[in-house]
């Protein structure tokens, strides 16, 4: 099989979806539902029509673009990722799995192949937390692992529910059908940018991921008391931003106390409350996330942030609550489909290593109803979630080539 | 002279203004040239012009509603406050001194009172700083402590300027025409709920203020690395928000550390950017507040925080900038003033404390260039800047009878 990534075509059309952004270049910033989000849908969905896939969506918005195999019968095999993106994020996080998964098939078609099984790219709904406050909506919910009517009434920001989003958005029916059976993939790959700096120190231009870490996500509000910030003499104070950053300091300190680089802890959002200068703050709404590749250390940290959360409001005085969000199991890769990943490497001649990944995925979720496995392709600096992320032409046609060559593979099968 | 206040009227007056909001009641955001403000602001001046006073507007917006005196060529009596009011407010900050300013006018029309000086009612603009970042824009300008050409430049979060704001909502002209020469007013008195719980606690109607606190106000921006929460290594983060937990929690310590209860240290302000729960914060905005009635600690408070600021962005490996954006002097009131308000007390037969004004107001800066002296109204358990500050109908009465009678002394001499 003769094949051929077109790398140009690629990194021309990962540089038209950067566009399209709530903000100006280089910024990317797409959260689910915005007329951005919706945008880069129909962008992806158009690419996926000319090259004469079956699209259709679910629910929720998850979008499926189908290449039929010659046994329809068959449980497909499914690659893709996620286009939403967090404020202020860069051009290659979940993207390059998407257009990258594309790519794969249109080289796959171009060299003639004829798939056994279906070969499906998947567009996930919300894999960024950003706007409903958990990651990964879309691939929890084809994973059964969301009950659908508690979900539909997660709200942002602005009160607005996830059910009210996604009808406005065009995503109809009720959330209960997004769900998918076990076994509806017989096999499953996403292809993403590492968001960490280990392939590009080794010099080494392929990962191969056989586990995912396991993250866990907190959500505090703390209701002190306000008041006129001249007035109010300092011991009388219940300062609900005093009592965050205190809580804020317990995360770093709980991570580090682990003694293993593999734990993060991470205060990512912080909103005070009147937010004026002269005004004690009477509120704030704090999100926390905790990492690490092991399940025991990772719930041990957020026991000593709990137990900081308690010491600290209680002294301070403030009434607050917190609550577990998401606590995942780490998800490991199943063996055919990491093998399967190595020998299209191989059969390459492309380096690789094999690794764990430290962020989190929709294929942490596809895992508990498919053979799942991810390839890691290196970012400059191992940045993400940032204007200059970058993973160069070269290292994602090699990505695309291992992937089309792993497709092939896991179709025949 | 048979002094008369319609207290219910005052009363159902500011009760309607308090309904003038960006939000809904019992909230009051009325920010500076919103559409509330600017609505706000029609209601006051339509009961200046039904009292037959003669209302004039400068190029910020300040607003001068003159009752003519027999002596046309004698400075003019001034009073007034500020109807401008923060996230979250209440009914009664600013407003009791407009509209009692104005209802203490009213009073002595009724009494057919004939003044000799010509007395002015004056609504400030921007007292609060919530747009802007700098409080008592209307007064500083009147004053000429701002450059009228920096001034115009100042912007709000969205990236809009005073110049813009101000000719959008319809005040136009240059800035430097706001200025008021020295000895424009032969005396200006504001009455004001006391905002901390002294009259409360003291059981005394009045407080006669003979001295304002010397506010600071400092902005801090700091500039970590961002990146995802789940790759970027704890070892290797410069976590913005970190640095700044830690510096909003020496800004306490600093101002506990004087152990006098008249300084105050606030962190009403902190913004954190991306924003995102699973994204390192690369960027934090935060503004800190110091006031104390001795100048030298408060500035000894503000070295502390200095310091403070200096070591956490280093150990941190953040870039930063800390901007002291006001450091006023505190006001004396001048004595003939002082002694109108008590004379007036005294005629009337109301109680009163001598008392100072922790709390920033729009005297300071009128104290620059008139003798001014300040009048307090008790305000339920010191509560200000919340939806639930109040003031009872008959201390403001008692208040406004008090002002009426100063203002008639005052206009007088």
């Amino acid at each position: 099989m003769n094949l051929e990534i077109h790398r140009e075509r690629l990194a021309s059309e990962l540089d038209a979806l950067g566009a399209i952004s709530q903000e100006a270049l280089p910024v990317v910033t797409r959260v689910v539902f915005t007329e951005a989000d919706i945008r880069g849908r129909e962008f992806v969905k158009s690419l996926c029509r000319e090259a004469a896939l079956a699209v259709r969506e679910d629910a929720v918005g998850n979008t499926f673009a189908r290449w039929v195999g010659a046994d329809r019968m068959l449980a497909p095999v499914g690659t893709g990722s996620h286009i939403d993106a967090i404020p202020n994020a860069g051009r290659f996080d979940g993207t390059v799995g998407v257009l990258g998964g594309l790519e794969a098939i249109r080289a796959l078609m171009r060299a003639e192949y004829k798939p056994r099984r279906s070969i499906e790219l998947v567009i996930f709904t919300s894999e960024e937390p950003t706007r409903f406050g958990i990651g990964c909506l879309g691939s929890r919910l084809l994973a059964g692992l969301l009950d659908p009517v508690a979900a539909d009434q997660f709200k942002d920001r602005d009160g607005i529910s996830l059910h009210q989003a996604r009808c406005t958005a065009g995503f109809q029916g009720p959330l209960s059908s997004v769900r998918l059976p076990a076994g509806y993939y017989s096999a499953f790959v996403e292809m993403h940018i590492e968001q960490g700096p280990i392939l590009e120190q080794h010099n080494v231009p392929l990962g191969v991921v056989t586990a995912i870490a396991a993250p866990a996500g907190l959500k505090i509000a703390i209701e002190g008391e306000g008041g006129h910030a001249g007035a109010v003499l300092m011991p009388d104070r219940h300062d609900a931003f005093l009592a965050a950053a205190e809580i804020a300091l317990a995360v770093e300190a709980s991570a580090l106390s682990t003694g293993s680089s593999d734990t993060v802890g991470t205060v990512g959002v912080c909103e005070v409350f009147p937010g004026a200068v002269n005004s004690v703050p009477s509120r704030v709404r704090m999100e926390i996330d905790v990492r690490d590749i092991d399940q025991a250390r990772r719930d041990a940290v957020l026991q000593k942030i709990e137990l900081a959360f308690e010491e600290v409001t209680r002294r301070r005085g403030v009434e607050a609550k917190m609550e577990l969000v998401n606590a995942d199991p780490p998800a490991h890769c199943a063996p055919h489909v990491v093998n399967a990943l190595i020998q299209a490497c191989e059969t390459n001649g492309v380096p690789f290593e094999r690794m764990i990944s430290r962020a989190y995925h929709d294929s942490l979720f596809m895992s508990r109803i498919a053979p799942t496995a991810m390839l890691f392709i290196p970012c400059r600096g191992g940045v993400s979630h940032r204007p200059d992320e970058y993973a160069s032409p070269e290292a994602i046609a090699q990505g695309t080539l291992v992937l089309a060559e792993a497709l092939a593979r896991l179709s025949s099968q």
